[in-house]
């Protein structure tokens, strides 16, 4: 039997992840209504999946069954949604429009966008913790998963990011940034995914943080490419936001051209750190390039 | 031996405590400063730590070694103070002094406010996860502390706070929103302060449970009598709060009298529910005395 095309891949794995969020979040017919509805509102029905997709392709690789990859792929979903949440909040970005719906405070208000995130996020530890795989190593990735969300990781680039606004960043300042507030919740979906099956060696590790490292970084380099050329209808998103903030991006810093070719030398470096696993690693090789040529 | 009289003991808890969670916590030395340095802010200097005290009260009962309560009472007390911050921010409570000092919003922004907050809740994970104790037990442990930090217990007793703004909410009801929004986390500080000294039998387990509910519930009780009754300089917060943005409390439902003597009674049931455990629960049996009888 050949493996499906990757198209057919992804919208079985999005699919199969829409399934697990809505069976992981509380119903919205429970008290309290208001945050259960919000709660499904902002996670469910959009969004492209990356951190799942990663995780279900590293999965893939290392034999990991459905249901402890459906409990991963949750949990690190839920981490990102809660931070878009909070992301959009007027405190921070005061974005209006996200997966091409209005953000939580404005379809219900803010105090419930703060709580849909902190309920969020600690749903995700639940839905983990409910995994079923062999104690020790689920203590390992619930560890994993807490220093990828917190200040070592996506809340610290965030601190950065927004200590940043109006500074003159150099790129490698920008790279760290980047490396915490996306990249850390990058790598973990890979790693999380590949744990789900087994325990790493040291070198497979190794290997997977390299693919990683490079998929996060381009990643992100797509990301400001296309806020500075894609406008918010395909995007789903406000285009354009990050020059209107004065925020420092790639195309800011490299220009237009240099970052497209910045993020096809990510690419071709995702695909040499996976040349350890053979045929076994084409999902993850596929969605290096998916990342980088998305247009959305 | 005789045991230390009981407020020698709840100041050496404390300063370990203290000495914990400056430990658990990122130095400000360490980037994004501007974020660790209010982490630790807001964490450090301040506050009774009751559910602290409830963990070691209870480990001493199963024999919990001290490192491993260290990290529970740090993991509880960081989902503690991370919702003490959000709840203070403008779009939830908008108060301006917590613990005698200015909230975090107030002495930063509401941006760190946000992050400080998000940034607690994984810490608080991520130091339960580090604790040195059988693994199976110690995913029983996070798990627990996930449900009694999301919808089903403290944030969904804020959303029903929030809802409840301006109602006339039955007792029932006002009872059922404090068990998730105080109690919740009060339960699981004692269940997990247990579980640090060894796997719980189901009669243990229910005993320990009918005194959290008698000692959450009088906690929440006695705050209301304070808010109604005590200073702000006395509380470290706002008083009269609650009366001032219509909130319903067991002085607005019961009367002060009423209330009083409820606090007392459900002191009585904390005892009471103790009764198997004999002499070696004398911490618990004092913490609800002072629970009951604090002044602020």
């Amino acid at each position: 039997m050949t493996a499906p095309a990757f198209s057919a891949w992804t919208q079985e794995v999005q699919l199969e992840v829409e399934r697990a969020l809505d069976a992981f979040l509380p119903p919205a017919t429970a008290v309290p209504h208001k945050l259960h509805e919000a709660m499904r509102y902002t996670t469910l029905g959009g969004g492209k999946r990356v951190r799942p997709l990663l995780a279900y392709a590293a999965g893939a690789l290392f034999g990991a069954d459905a249901a402890a990859l459906a409990r991963v792929a949750g949990a690190v979903e839920m981490i990102h949604v809660y931070s878009l949440v909070h992301d959009d909040m007027p405190c921070m970005d005061d974005d209006a429009l996200r997966r091409g719906k209005p953000t939580v405070h404005v379809a219900y208000d803010e105090a419930t966008a703060l709580l849909v995130g902190d309920t969020l996020q600690a749903q995700a530890f639940e839905v983990l913790a409910g995994a079923d795989l062999p104690p020790a190593r689920l203590v390992q990735m619930m560890r994993l998963l807490a220093q990828a969300a917190g200040s070592a990781g996506m809340c610290g680039g965030q601190a950065i990011d927004l200590d940043s606004v109006g500074l003159a960043l150099k790129r490698e300042e920008l790279e760290r940034m980047h490396q915490l507030k996306t990249g850390a919740m990058l790598r973990v979906s890979v790693v999380l995914g590949a744990l789900a099956g087994r325990d790493l060696a040291a070198d497979e590790l190794q290997a997977l943080d390299k693919y990683s490292a490079a998929v996060g970084l381009a990643f992100q380099v797509v990301d400001d490419v296309l806020d500075a050329t894609a406008d918010s209808a395909t995007l789903g998103k406000t285009a354009g936001k990050d020059a209107a903030d004065n925020k420092p991006t790639y195309v800011s810093i490299l220009g237009l051209e240099p970052s497209r070719a910045l993020a096809e030398q990510l690419r071709r470096e995702a695909h040499d750190a996976l040349a350890p696993f053979g045929d076994n690693a084409q999902r993850l090789r596929e969605l290096a390039d998916l990342i980088v040529q998305r247009k959305a």
